[in-house]
């Protein structure tokens, strides 16, 4: 195998005077295909109209879309390449902007949103996370390169501002941008209601997202159950119960029994990626509920459901169940938001889930393999820079 | 069996000086107990605050619901009561009106509302078809006398003005609010999209409430295509295309296979009674879309289905479903608007719908028989006067 220096100094001959750099790559379509590439180092000026920023990496957390995209389950090259860098969950510092950049200087710390617009028009207004276009163009996921890299440059349109006492856990908000998101449908959606107070939530799942949907919703003022796999004490359910919520295990308590004695849940909010428990929250959902879908089941499972039930429940309750996918600027500044009022009210809380970091994009085997295996990891991460 | 004038006699003999009246009524627990009852003619009087209406009946229109109490399903009778007067779809005429009732006068065509209030803050707000109370209290259907009778007496809240020009159809408003709830329930949740201009959509059902729901959406423009069982051509089949929609069977053509033809579907109005093609249209809802369930399934059948699928689907499709029960006054004062907009575009459209009058009260036996077992019926309703 090619040395990094190698690597790079390959791409060098082969491409133009242009400085290179190494990133985290899998090859589309091939398993198990994840390698270091190199790539020509971004220029502020590769952004049209003068709104370019460019952004040095610092941090870059990996998930289970990682994962799937390494066994090229989805995944696409952008246009000219072979090889597609993955990682959208980044964090960076800004180096150098445009002319016509003014929201944004060198040095502000930074996330990047994933999604870029298409034509529909949602994209056109601004919320490509609700595109009706067929194809999807997404940093680090599908046909544009992602953030596990050195640089990358991007329009100030795309780039959120980190505030100094967030770089911590600014790797934190592209996962928080999914609740932000999933919570801001909710409340959207129930404003059909008119008056909605909700009281009680409960989170299905403890990993990332879910720790992170309890952590929202505890902002918001509701009492939230969280029902993982594994039984407490634990970290996940130590967390759980530092935001004051209750974690309880599903092995010891199912949802409905969890309904029946901590609810009705006014929400439910669905981040356990085990689509069977979606059916049984269709029924332990309160009147007037709101149950948020937001894992990505990508496999092949049937089961049989109580049909006349889950409907009759859902008219004779006035039910809805809302899927959400992705997320555009305004749920990135909504999750700056809110880091900053759980680091207020809960100090420290949302640095306990960076549990496992990874030295350097060379280490990407390591970095993969820990997103794999690693017993009682939150959050997997490189450190880039 | 008694006659009428003997039970009219007997009650008149138990109770007081006050006149009596018949109305249909059922034993609440005791399948087919469908019965002539006699009770005390309602006064003016009986609503405090000089708000009462007095309404002389009409006509009132059957559904399933009413066969669902008559086979003891549920229902039960007010407070005082063994029996429980049926009827929910009323029309009428006033009578008399308390002295601080302004809005309406004797001579008005009205139809009365369903649900009243309890006590949650939705009944506070007037939004009684959003109760979260456990016991509902609805006119005809639970623990209130319904409208199978001579005269009731209400609060002027809770009674709607038809004009004159909709009294041959104002039998249909009960209910049409269905489907006006429906709609305006999906609306006011599409309001998360900022922009939402919903160009086709399909309704499950070909009955009196698929039906009211094309006549809906074909008034809000959209590209409204209906499924029913029944291959074409018949009665409702030739009202569907009648509305500038698209009629098909689906014994020719699957929802699936209709999306794929058809959609994409922004609005899926499902009125089949038939959960699991409630499990379908999940699927087959498009990008964005909602998904509005207005069926009481009051069975237990069980079925399998493609859990991961139809989660993934509602999650990168940003997809909504919505249960909905009941309706409040703003829906009844919808359906007027929607049904005067009918007659006027598609003329005498509404009247097709009154398929089965059956002539008194005293043909109660005919009444249920009618609905349980004609053939081709649309609406089975009762000429009361």
């Amino acid at each position: 195998m090619a040395t990094v220096q190698e690597v790079v100094r390959a791409a060098e001959d082969k491409t133009s005077t242009r400085p290179t750099m190494k990133a985290i790559a899998v090859l589309p379509g091939q398993p198990d295909s994840v390698h270091l590439a190199a790539l020509e180092r971004p220029r502020v000026e590769d952004i049209p109209g003068g709104r370019g920023v460019l952004v040095k990496v610092l941090r870059v957390g990996v998930d289970g879309t990682d994962r799937e995209i390494n066994a090229a389950e989805y995944g696409a090259a952008p246009d000219g390449y072979d090889f597609l860098v993955i990682g959208h969950e980044g964090f960076g510092q800004v180096v150098e902007v445009g002319p016509n950049v003014t929201t944004l200087q060198a040095g502000d710390f930074v996330v990047a949103t994933v999604r870029r617009p298409g034509t529909s028009i949602y994209d056109v207004i601004g919320t490509n996370d609700m595109t009706t276009d067929d194809t999807y163009f997404e940093r680090g996921i599908n046909l544009r390169h992602g953030y596990l890299t050195e640089y990358y440059v991007d329009d100030a349109e795309f780039i959120v501002k980190i505030p100094q006492g967030l770089k911590d856990v600014g790797v934190l908000l592209e996962p928080t941008t999914v609740v932000e998101k999933g919570i801001a449908q909710a409340y959207e959606i129930q404003r059909r209601l008119r008056v909605w107070r909700p009281r009680k939530a409960a989170v299905l799942g403890a990993g990332t997202i879910g720790l992170l949907a309890a952590m929202a919703l505890r902002l918001r003022g509701l009492d939230v159950t969280v029902l993982g796999l594994t039984p407490r004490p634990y970290l996940n359910s130590d967390l759980v119960e530092a935001l004051g919520a209750r974690y309880a295990s599903t092995r010891e308590l199912s949802l409905t029994d969890a309904a029946r004695a901590h609810g009705p849940f006014d929400l439910i909010f669905e981040a356990t990626g085990f689509a069977p428990i979606v059916f049984e929250a269709m029924q332990a959902l309160g009147k007037n509920g709101v149950l948020v879908l937001s894992s990505v089941t990508g496999s092949d499972h049937r089961i049989e459901v109580p049909a006349d039930k889950i409907n009759l429940d859902f008219v004779l309750g006035n039910k809805v169940m809302v899927g959400t996918v992705n997320a555009n600027r305004e749920y990135f500044e909504m999750g700056v938001k809110d880091m900053a009022q759980a680091e207020a009210q809960f100090p420290g809380w949302l640095g306990r889930l960076l549990t496992h970091p990874v030295q350097g994009l060379e280490r990407y085997r390591e970095l993969i393999e820990t997103l794999t295996i690693a017993k009682g990891a939150i959050k997997v991460y490189c450190e880039v820079a």
